[in-house]
């Protein structure tokens, strides 16, 4: 394997505010400079000028902290430029934290208070009291999610702890309030044991109308899931494995249509068969996928391995796929393979694997933030890829996915989110991308396109009515404008 | 007791839309008998206006529900009306929660994105796994507080469970908001027990700064407010215990410079010894007050009544007030007293009673609805009367405290509430009355007057750094503006 450069990203910006003497040639200097060390010169912003002195914020990518610390000192490097302030346009970004409670009614006056609080506030919970599915429309909980964490398994961070897990979830809930409409809280749990989080989970759930798990070690999140699904009357999906599962479906539904190929005729390779892996794979089986080769650290899964101890989520896997009952590496996965599904860990994918593919593959390098390939070095081999950074073409995230998936079944007021309902939404999403404009450089719509939300909230919805979880009456059914 | 008439109240106000032909005298005759019922006539609103037809929107306070049916009858009863539809504002401002998530930073590209999701937020998330402090800088927790309540004590209604409870914590969370700019997020607990009560609000406290617990019945409220004390190194405070003491002494000091007598030579009854009185009890005797005679169903509450099965909380109270050990009724008990504080029971309080005060009494009848006694009825024989009614003057309410008390110790980021912090706090809010202003109809201000908040926060806050809670820098420090 070889990594190509890194290019800067935002993640690594930084704002230098610099003074220095007014005089023609020195911004150019200065941007001389910070090229010379390889920053990416953003926002040029003035602060300050006089007749002898200007002062300057500069916004700079960086490849990270230590590129950052040159691009400083080619700066300060620079005769006469005095560096005053280095700041870090993400950690602005958070200070103070992301989220706030809005209030969605006046209390200005004693009139106000008397409607909103006592005494009027007593007629609204007696008449919840009187009729428990009042709580539906009288609280908040209709259009509520919690988004829950023990932080054991944060991003590609591994275990962070729950106060760390924080800003993720708090990027969270931004994303469902400004893509789908829907107010999440995050609750970021200290607790290790899954009966425990499923105790809590139960003991909080009252105000909220679905449960967002999020970024919990296996194999504690399948047995967290499966329990709180059995235990509670709303939604429970964990994110990390079906959303991605969504976007993934989609995503290859698209493909497979640029290269004329058909779901339960190809072979695909998923590489990973952890919480994401495992969802994917069963949403593929469920699609009508025949040929899927698991394959992980332990090299292709087979029959073999089965053990009296194995995982239930394993043992499905392994019944459910490799009908050839192939053994061996990822070499031996990928022969013949139309597909190839990386969710696994940086460079594992190598252009002889690639060379060993059938004609015109399919390259999911979704490990983030190093792909499985980089697209670079795909790119002569492979028909289409995808992988789940947003600086290359065709970024599979699953934030394509909740956003609308929650806006779809708070709507419908949905009990569960069922298999028809997770295909319903991955099929809606590859439908964004009209036919004519299916290339394979755009196989999946960009997140922050307003019809994704749009589309698989409403086939979200439609498929609850179908299946029956959907507890709304279909007359007052309308879809949330987001 | 004889109960004055109640007056039309907004709690039970309704909204008439009405439909009657365009025509002289219609508007003045249903006016006539809305008033002929009773019913108090508030705005009125014109929907539709044709040369025939004329629809109005008729606001109108009732007594109960009864009543406002009483009064859709006279409007029907008026020959040409047609009732379209009868509306509640109540009601209607619950519709759908009174409380939403507010996103503080943009997402709308993928500059956004990167910054405050992944991949930026990464590396805040690893800021906090070094540094476990900054996630009071980096998250929302700085600013957030989690109102906590099973449902078993909600308002006068009793134990109405957590479904029925969460308008009113929404309510509540209005009040941080609005009055406070506290984020404050209600968690209504499926859990009758205080252990488990504790282990949950432990476990879910990662993401917040404070804890407000809220309408939990007696003796569990004191056991889960201590425990949460002792584990958790953020404040925890029993808003319906201290909040309601702070108001209670603070009006007391207001009421006490009017009469001119001193805290500490007073005879004080308190009248109802649960959770607000036996707070109330606890803050007096820490403010000087030295003739407390602590008065409940059983009577005057005096050292014969201890047994070793007398909760702590009880035995406290009994064992620091009562010097004389009075026993006996509610009648041996205000013989001489100067003040009496009921939180008690609807009109338990008669002029019987209040002949046998010493010279100039005070009485606060804060039970709520119906007081102990209504102020007409005590006006002749009391020099000063407080309610906890918006509808009397001088209204004791705990949401005098609750938002600024927050305020305060989020500021100083305080690891708890101290009883110093709560004498501050009630110092505070009387002396936001000028001396030249107070009377006997003036010793509380309005919990709409701004100053209550910054006045409370202020004096919290510097309580925080003399008794060494504030875990702030005091350098750092400044009071946020509301």
């Amino acid at each position: 394997m070889t990594t190509p450069p890194r290019y800067p990203e935002i993640t690594y910006s930084i704002t230098v505010r610099a003074e220095y003497p007014n005089r023609p040639g020195m911004l150019g200097t200065i941007g001389i400079q910070v090229g010379a060390v390889g920053g990416d010169m953003g926002a040029v912003d003035l602060v300050y000028s006089s007749r002898d002195l200007i002062v300057r914020d500069f916004t700079i990518n960086a490849r990270d902290t230590q590129h950052a610390q040159e691009i400083v000192k080619a700066i300060k490097g620079v005769p006469g430029v005095k560096v005053l302030q280095v700041s870090d346009p993400v950690f602005l970004a958070h200070l103070g934290g992301k989220i706030a409670i809005h209030s969605k009614v006046p209390v200005q006056t004693r009139t106000d208070l008397a409607k909103v609080y006592t005494p009027g506030v007593a007629r609204v919970s007696l008449a919840i009291r009187e009729d428990p599915k009042a709580v539906w429309t009288l609280t908040s909980k209709a259009n509520t999610v919690a988004i829950v964490t023990d932080g054991s398994r944060v991003l590609g961070l591994g275990d962070v702890g729950p106060a760390a897990a924080l800003p993720v979830m708090e990027g969270k809930a931004l994303l469902f309030k400004e893509l789908g409409g829907v107010d999440a809280w995050p609750l970021c749990l200290q607790t290790r044991e899954a009966e425990d989080f499923v105790h809590i989970v139960k003991a909080v759930s009252t105000g909220f109308g679905g449960i967002n798990l999020e970024d919990i070690a296996t194999p504690r999140c399948f047995d967290i899931e499966d329990r709180l699904k059995e235990e509670l009357d709303i939604p429970v999906i964990h994110d990390d494995q079906h959303a991605t599962a969504v976007a993934i479906l989609a995503g290859l539904l698209n493909a497979l249509r640029l290269v004329q190929k058909k779901l339960d005729e190809v072979r695909i390779v998923v590489c990973g068969v952890g919480a994401a892996g495992s969802a994917c794979i069963r949403l593929l089986v469920r699609a009508g996928a025949r040929h899927i080769i698991p394959y992980d650290k332990e090299g292709i899964l087979h029959r073999g391995m089965l053990t009296p101890d194995t995982h239930r989520v394993r043992r499905w896997v392994i019944e459910h796929t490799n009908p050839d009952n192939l053994q061996g590496d990822l070499m031996k996965a990928v022969e013949g393979a139309d597909v190839f599904i990386g969710l696994s860990a940086p460079g594992v994918l190598t252009v002889e694997h690639l060379k060993r593919m059938a004609p015109k593959p399919i390259v999911f390098a979704l490990a983030n933030p190093i792909p499985e390939i980089f697209p670079e070095e795909a790119a002569p081999y492979a028909s289409v890829i995808a992988t789940g950074r947003s600086d290359y073409p065709n970024q599979i995230n699953n934030a394509l996915v909740f956003p609308g998936m929650f806006r779809g079944v708070l709507d419908v007021r949905a009990r569960q989110i069922t298999e028809e309902m997770k295909l319903a939404a991955a099929e809606a999403l590859a439908s964004v991308i009209p036919p004519r404009e299916l290339n394979a450089e755009y196989i999946i719509p960009s997140l922050f396109n307003k019809q994704v939300v749009r589309a698989v909230a409403k086939a979200v919805g439609q498929a609850a009515y179908r299946v029956g979880v959907a507890q709304r009456s279909r007359r007052r059914y309308h879809f949330t404008r987001v």
